[in-house]
């Protein structure tokens, strides 16, 4: 039997368009607001403050261990309104497909994606099909925005980092990127390396209905952990130092690291989040995340300071110092 | 003198990626809400409902007679919400480059997207920038998502349209398709077929002021007029009859249109807006339209009926009646 593929008929506007977001999107993201079919989705937010952000989606591999593409497009978004302190709402989601893509491939994100909104209690409302003839894209990009509801009195940013706060993570270091980059590359270790994709809101909020006094939340994708403290040191003008000791990093993580030469600071998460916030409240706020399934593994992994402005610095486990720039050149492409 | 490019650097999500940020997106885009620099924007938006809409770009073209792959985002996605009724306050904007692009090109396009923003009065808050590698996208795809408010008692939809109602349009059908297909195909008519692309909001809210009885508005784009009031005559249970004498097509769109074997009314328009009215004011919407630069062409192009529920039939100028269903089959791939 002839596998069913998507054709350029599919991002024509006309039949095929109309069939392929009936049975495929419209039955995944199955809400009210879809369900109106007009050009936009009309929502009932409460007064006040919104969040809204967007991120486009590339990964290749689509499909890996731990998620794919529809997933981690879900959880990316859910996790930049999270940030801002915003309880998310509503998601739209644009597909560019490339002709020839495997519909059951498709079924499959589509579904991943439902499911992740549906868990994360945020609606697909709206949305966008784009066919581009073979070649002209890989498989599938997905991008998605998001709107969130910021709590009244709340005001986080990567500006208010103080000398005397520390640095929280809730977890492991570096497992979107190294199971991205194993399943690309074909690295087999003990057990495969799983992704962190992951939707970090409730926890975010069970950490800010605790402490209030959270500064910074940040999650470090694209460019790791180092590079995400580099910008809030240089937003908030202040030094960073970071604790190799006490960095939580998976053995199998840390072995693929090494294999490929790269260091898992500077390497993609997808389920993370970096709380800077002051030193009075660190013990409560490592309670609240390690009582949340996300945050088990939560560190206490660094410490603001008024030397080295703009800089952040690692505390080597021998004793020593080494500057953490800002991610040089392109270490691991399309890793989400 | 080599041509700066974009490089797989650009995406990486460090130093490279921020100072695209720096001189290129935040630059043009410039305002508060991006200037904070967060993983979300925080914004302000009034107590009510709101009508959030996304669209992908992947036109090609990139750049075309009257206007750009960027303006076109800005100018689709505020069409979609005005089409709810909505005064368009915020987009985001995801861009997906190919390797090896032009960075030329990229600012020209930014540039553009900027001040079709700032013309309209919409601020873009967010973006993402992801690179892949060269062959696997084609230069540039853009995704917009707007954010939007709906005035009180406001109630559009598809699913309005009653029997005796009339079908207005603010202009000429066809322009941007035959725009996008003359130059891809490199065919010369006399003078340059422009694109209508253009930001609808404005003569959306004149006309919404003076005529609130408007029970239908949708933008012809993908699958051109055809295509929309079958969705319309479906969503609404009715017929829907097009005058053929009355339908405003430019003589050098028909030209185009005849040389390439289409039919204009399934072309798509990116600054069209057809207009569903009870007949008793057909009169003084038409007037509304007329007296707005974009609307100077407006004309009643058809009715609704009880007969064939569901169906649009073209009443033509010889006195037949021909059936027009949706678009079957691409008939202008990357029209948008």
């Amino acid at each position: 039997m002839k596998e069913r593929t998507i054709t350029l008929d599919h991002g024509s506007g006309g039949r095929a368009t109309h069939e392929l977001v009936r049975e495929v999107f419209a039955r995944a993201f199955d809400n009210a607001f879809l369900g109106q079919m007009n050009d936009s989705a009309v929502l009932q937010v409460p007064a006040g403050r919104i969040a809204m952000s967007t991120d486009s989606y590339v990964v290749d591999p689509v499909v890996f261990p731990g998620g794919n593409i529809g997933s981690l497009a879900v959880h990316g978004t859910i996790n930049d309104l999270a940030m801002s302190g915003a309880r998310p709402l509503y998601l739209t989601a644009g597909f560019v497909l490339e002709e020839g893509l495997s519909l059951a491939l498709l079924e499959e994100i589509v579904e991943a994606m439902a499911r992740a909104a549906r868990d994360a209690q945020v609606a697909v409302v709206a949305g966008d099909t784009k066919v581009v003839p073979k070649g002209k894209a890989d498989k599938i990009f997905i991008n998605t925005a998001g709107v969130g509801v910021v709590p009244e009195g709340l005001e986080l940013g990567g500006q208010y980092a103080r000398p005397g706060d520390v640095v929280l993570i809730n977890g492991t270091i570096g497992d979107h990127g190294m199971a991205i980059l194993c399943t690309r590359e074909g690295i087999a270790m003990e057990g495969e390396i799983q992704s962190d994709s992951a939707a970090l809101h409730d926890l975010v909020a069970e950490l800010l209905e605790a402490c209030p006094q959270v500064r910074v939340l940040r999650d470090p994708t694209r460019g790791g952990v180092a590079t995400t403290l580099n910008e809030i040191a240089r937003q908030s003008e202040v030094g960073i130092r970071l604790f190799e000791e006490a960095l939580p990093i998976r053995d199998d993580v840390a072995g693929a690291c090494e294999l490929l030469g790269l260091d898992p600071l500077y390497v993609a998460n997808e389920g993370k989040v970096l709380a800077i916030v002051p030193r009075s409240v660190a013990e409560k706020a490592l309670d609240v995340l390690r009582g949340h399934p996300l945050g088990r593994d939560a560190r206490l992994i660094g410490e603001v300071t008024d030397r080295d402005p703009g800089r952040v610095v690692l505390c080597t486990r021998i004793g020593g110092h080494r500057l953490l720039d800002m991610l040089r050149g392109e270490q691991l492409p399309r890793i989400c």
